[in-house]
């Protein structure tokens, strides 16, 4: 049985996520929906981004993740079916796969007329095109019937990471501050805009409401505060440099 | 295998949406959930309508839509299985199937004891009652069972459109104007709340930050702003007439 | 096939909820995943506690219930499996599972391989511990295989209920107070933060904007504004005292 997933900024108080799934059922209708995120804000790519890396390969090999988060709907950018390590990726090519196509992929475009609505609303794709697109997948058409092969144009604002240093490159809900510099690169401690972190096991490890660097669940630095939001304690944006440091003394 | 849709104002930081679910699963344990909205407006009928308009009809035939969102709970409204174009719906009639009922439709009283459940508590007929009578459908128990069948009178405070204007039915989650004025009626332009916007195809076609029109993924007139809150912008809250007239110049 | 329920404070806009689901859906593929809630207030430890009492136990015998708020992660406190009328419970004893453990329980440690992931991050135990023993009792692995027996340690902040006397244990997300005094301790009226409020069956028996008091779906005694907020008219957060008192006169 298929697995599809639903990542979107449609919110949970109209009826977008409602008109996917009802589509999804339609056309899919052995397929098991699983919602993964709802609201991501409006038409942030680089947070779903994120999301998708974070979540999206935790899940059985053939999943198909739809990725609706598409600020550019009915406009230039292209429509993919990206395969990576195993997963289906659904959505437009506008950099939410960034991250997860760091690694080898295959893309396709959506051209074919079974893996597209028929008829297709220039502002809802995601009912109209993805939903549709996802479908097809789920009942086992081959994704080079979608359309050629293609290579992804989208990418996030701050660039590729240089050895040795990275960026902040999400703030998550507790306001904590996520980074893709690798654990293995962060050595005894980090610098983020002006304070110097020594890098601990968990929350734990420090006092309340105390800032804390760490390796997070994905395997980089995350700069958290105790029981706090470490985004209200740092000016320390998405993209802010993150560099490994000499350890400073224990925490107070 | 059955389809049982939710769509409350329940929120999803308490424990009512699983309660109902706890009851789905219980009594229809062969149904798919399906959630489509559980962060409607508290009590807001008219939001609610529109949420049930723009997903419910997407479904495969036979679906079920429970629909919770009962200001009026434990007072006078009726209790009603609705059958409208091949899709269920269960709820309160106050006004929440008032879109989708605009088509022909079987309704019936929910009475009978097996499509209630044993206790019904005054003040929660989403657990007690609804997801009992959602769930007898599931099981495939004839809604003529449930009790007389009856005319709805639920209602919105707009009352019916007149031919050649419409009115502002729903506010999105993106500060999205939808309106009830049909494509077909829209002509080259329309004006709304003071300002005259010529009809285009998606948001790309205008600036950044700028207002325009379009014919909206319901077939109707919608209003935005391009990366931006229409509703912020003008003031047209629901029930704001738009009416069409010639088209201005190009947009700036 | 087995049900598996998610309670979290994860949110619905980071890949945290998706995360887990991923490690389900690859270690139990036949289980069904059921969404209870995902905005419990940040590590809010009661709040959690209350809406799995007021959800889980509607669900079919032999439902899993994974509960994972867990502001202490990587801490000290323990991870357990408890079994309680017949529904299965998968977090941190820390509390969350106060007002469902009342009844008898019996618990054990997660301790073994199989019922823990290979390499556990000190700071996601919902991805990489408890996902991973909620699968196992999906596929059917006894629970006495996870680790040794064990008594629950974690309370909630307003100790034990005296007789005849209750506290507000929840505000829920309409702005209504529930209490732990059962309806048959409640009489004809209750006095909370210097009110009296006669109790009454539902909120149409008061007029709009009227305090009212009434036996709530929990079999206890709930205050509300009829379509407004309690918890912004009284000044009675969680733990304040509400007390049988003699009828006062009718609602004006």
């Amino acid at each position: 049985m298929a697995i599809i997933t639903l990542t979107t900024d449609f919110g949970t108080r109209d009826g977008y996520v409602g008109a996917v799934k009802g589509v999804l059922a339609r056309l899919a209708p052995e397929a098991a929906l699983v919602d993964i995120a709802h609201d991501i804000p409006r038409g942030d790519i680089a947070h779903a981004a994120w999301v998708v890396a974070a979540s999206t390969q935790e899940f059985p090999f053939g999943t198909i993740h739809l990725v609706v988060i598409d600020p550019g709907v009915g406009g230039a950018r292209r429509e993919v079916i990206v395969s990576i390590g195993g997963q289906w990726y659904v959505g437009p090519d506008n950099g939410v796969l960034a991250h997860v196509a760091d690694a080898a992929y295959d893309a396709w475009a959506i051209e074919a007329r079974t893996f597209r609505g028929r008829r297709v609303s220039p502002t809802f794709h995601g009912r109209d095109l993805f939903a549709h697109a996802a479908a097809a997948l789920a009942r086992g058409e081959p994704a080079a019937d979608a359309g050629p092969p293609v290579r992804l144009a989208g990418t996030l604002p701050w660039g590729a990471r240089a050895a040795g240093r990275g960026r902040v490159v999400h703030v998550d809900h507790y306001g904590n501050l996520i980074t893709d510099l690798p654990a293995s690169e962060g050595g005894e401690a980090i610098s983020i805009a002006g304070n110097t972190l020594r890098i601990v096991k968990t929350y734990s490890d420090v006092p309340q409401n105390t800032l804390l660097a760490y390796v997070g669940s994905m395997g980089t630095i995350e700069i958290a505060v105790r029981d706090g939001r470490a985004d209200a304690r740092l000016d320390a944006p998405r993209g802010t440099a993150v560099v490994p440091v000499p350890a400073p003394g224990p925490y107070r």
